[in-house]
């Protein structure tokens, strides 16, 4: 398989409409050329000729596993570690109640308030179901690492934050944590083909992601979850859908797990959306991580200078250093949301998230030098030339 | 909007290859053509062009309520009382979770034989994180009415068999559950788009569905869950996912459920899937779901005394009285798995379900009195010629 050079070969692969700059790659990932085909494909030649003949003859039925072990090379997951299906904040579920069920003598779950929150969520919920006297503890991401004790049950972190870009140290966090006997959860929603992820290597115990972020899937494309091998066989599959089962097809009254991740999977997977992440990884397979990091750390790196040259309004909230950055570059500045509705109706699309920030995604695959600076220039314009403050761009819209 | 006549008017909107007579529609339903276009239209306009933006521009975020209206008034719903979205797997676990919280001091989940094992097997793991002492008390199906008592919390079964298409009365037995104070969780995967349906009529508390069976969505198109106006607000949301919050672009730290059905959502809705669902409601909105299910009834007849008449080894396990049968027909066989192989390479598409049942599904929309004599000779060609004692049909294949 012939590798692809990253932007120089990978940029002719995606749809970009004309007159956009797309920095919100981290939010939703940019449409692959062969998403539409192969989806068509599905639909006409599989679901249509093969009807539901196609669970064994299009290998719908094993897809989930074959397409988590596609992904499983971009987050150094061992093959047969992945499963794919259902949402993240499904998916975080399922992992947070299994590790909570391998510590069942502690009661806290550490986590930080750089978490995504729908990750607090979930585990809010899960806590409630359990009724244990479990705790959630948040505390600033950067006290994480003091925070982990004995007392702690499971680590439930993402590893680079949502709005700002931090990046926490997975080897070194993951390594303290099995110090202590506390479990791992890492959610990868950031981090899953943005840089190389070395789950194996850290020892991760659990770790999930989305797929419609720097993957390239499609609006609510299907999430996986990742399961070390080690605890697999053992770890308890609270959402106990059918799937999952050990015989599926047997249709015994009584639950039994499957071996493995595929304990992991829950109800029928999702066979159009899974087309679209094929085709996506289509371009993943033929690409390496390592260079997709190190365009994605030379871009972000131009795009703060520049803004920080053309305006020093805005204030950077992205680690500079490297080591502690994912792949965003993003600024506080109290008309962000105004700035931001501004540059959109210039072409150049990031987002803003609550209260005060400004997020502008770096996705080497399709973004370039030239991108970076193109925007530079309209964010100065915007900024500069207080465009922002017009009327227009202060209406708040329904989702940002 | 102009009325479409069942069959005569729906058959030439589904793709159905040549030499194919499709019976399995309960288990997956035939293409609808609108499908590939839409869904094409969605990756290419929506996604390729709008990208980010079309969480608004295209109305994803409000989709999943939307179409719930849609598939509201097949199933009898209140508008604003149906959220698409998820796996049924996952839906029947957000209702039965949502059901015992409502009667905390009974501890019997009731449920029958009859239900489909994945609805088992997720309450099983339910009933484990809760861990309060709750029982799954599983009775045959003809038994759950006089197991109705006091000490039940929660009846929670499927409407129709899966296996058999025998129907429960929903109305007679929902009054029941509630005079003695029980909670009722409907599975309507054998019954949306196959019979009417009456949630409010009845005064079901919770129900579920999919819609890749006849609603003819998809494989693993989304699920939808029913929760009754008047509980909805007060319903706790186990899986309580962002996209429930109250406000889930405050990005808070802490949960608080959206009113109404909202908080029913979990995590991003599969966009692409909800495309072909879409499409494939464009049909369902100019049909009369009475009409469906008086076809329904006649073919069903039709096919059970042609087989009758023609095969009488096979065992006829499908209630003939119309008000206890759903749109299957079911035979047992001893050598059942061998003739439904026999029957699909000779184009009669049905399915098999352990131990011995042949499931032939009657979908009006797209199978008419031509397509029943034609599998009924075939089926006769294929029992009565032993045809289905070759070797080639006796191997089992991974996915039935």
């Amino acid at each position: 398989m012939t590798k692809l050079r990253v932007y120089d070969d990978t940029r002719a692969l995606f749809q970009l409409p004309d007159g956009v700059i797309y920095l919100d790659g981290n939010s939703l990932g940019a449409l692959p050329l062969g998403v539409a085909e192969r989806v068509n494909r599905v639909i006409m030649a599989e679901w249509g000729n093969e009807l539901i003949r196609a669970w064994n003859t299009a290998g719908w039925y094993v897809q989930p596993r074959h397409v988590g072990d596609r992904i499983a090379r971009l987050i150094g997951a061992e093959a047969g570690s992945v499963m794919v299906g259902d949402t993240l904040s499904l998916k975080v579920y399922q992992a947070l109640a299994a590790a909570l069920d391998m510590n069942v003598s502690r009661k806290i779950v550490l986590s930080d308030t750089g978490n995504f929150p729908t990750d607090l969520y979930m585990a809010e919920g899960l806590i409630a179901t359990l009724g244990r006297g479990h705790q959630l503890r948040l505390v600033a991401p950067e006290e994480i690492e003091a925070s982990l004790s004995e007392e702690v049950a499971v680590l439930y972190i993402t590893e680079v934050d949502y709005r700002t870009g931090r990046r926490h140290d997975m080897a070194k966090l993951t390594a303290k944590a099995h110090a202590l006997g506390v479990v791992t959860v890492w959610d990868l929603a950031h981090s899953a083909g943005a840089l190389p992820v070395d789950l194996a290597g850290c020892r991760a115990d659990f770790a999930a992601g989305c797929t419609y972020k720097y993957l390239n899937a499609g609006p609510g494309a299907p999430a996986f979850l990742y399961v070390a091998p080690h605890h697999s066989d053992r770890a308890r599959a609270a959402l106990s859908g059918w799937m999952g089962h050990a015989k599926p097809f047997a249709f015994d009254l009584g639950y039994a797990p499957a071996g493995g991740i595929e304990r992991m999977r829950v109800g029928t997977p999702p066979v159009l959306a899974m087309a679209a992440l094929e085709a996506s990884l289509d371009i993943w397979d033929r690409v390496d991580i390592a260079e997709v990091r190190a365009r994605s750390l030379v871009l972000g790196d131009l795009l703060i200078a520049e803004i920080e040259r053309r305006c020093p309004q805005l204030k950077l909230v992205t680690p500079r250093a490297h080591e502690r950055r994912g792949s965003q570059v993003s600024f506080a500045f109290e008309g962000g949301y105004a700035v931001m509705q501004a540059l959109i109706a210039r072409g150049v699309i990031g987002d803003f998230r609550a209260p005060d920030i400004m997020r502008f995604g770096i996705t080497p695959l399709y973004v370039g030098e030239a991108e970076v600076l193109k925007a530079a220039d309209l964010i100065e314009e915007v900024i500069a030339g207080e465009v922002w403050r017009q009327s227009e761009y202060q209406v708040v819209n329904a989702v940002t």
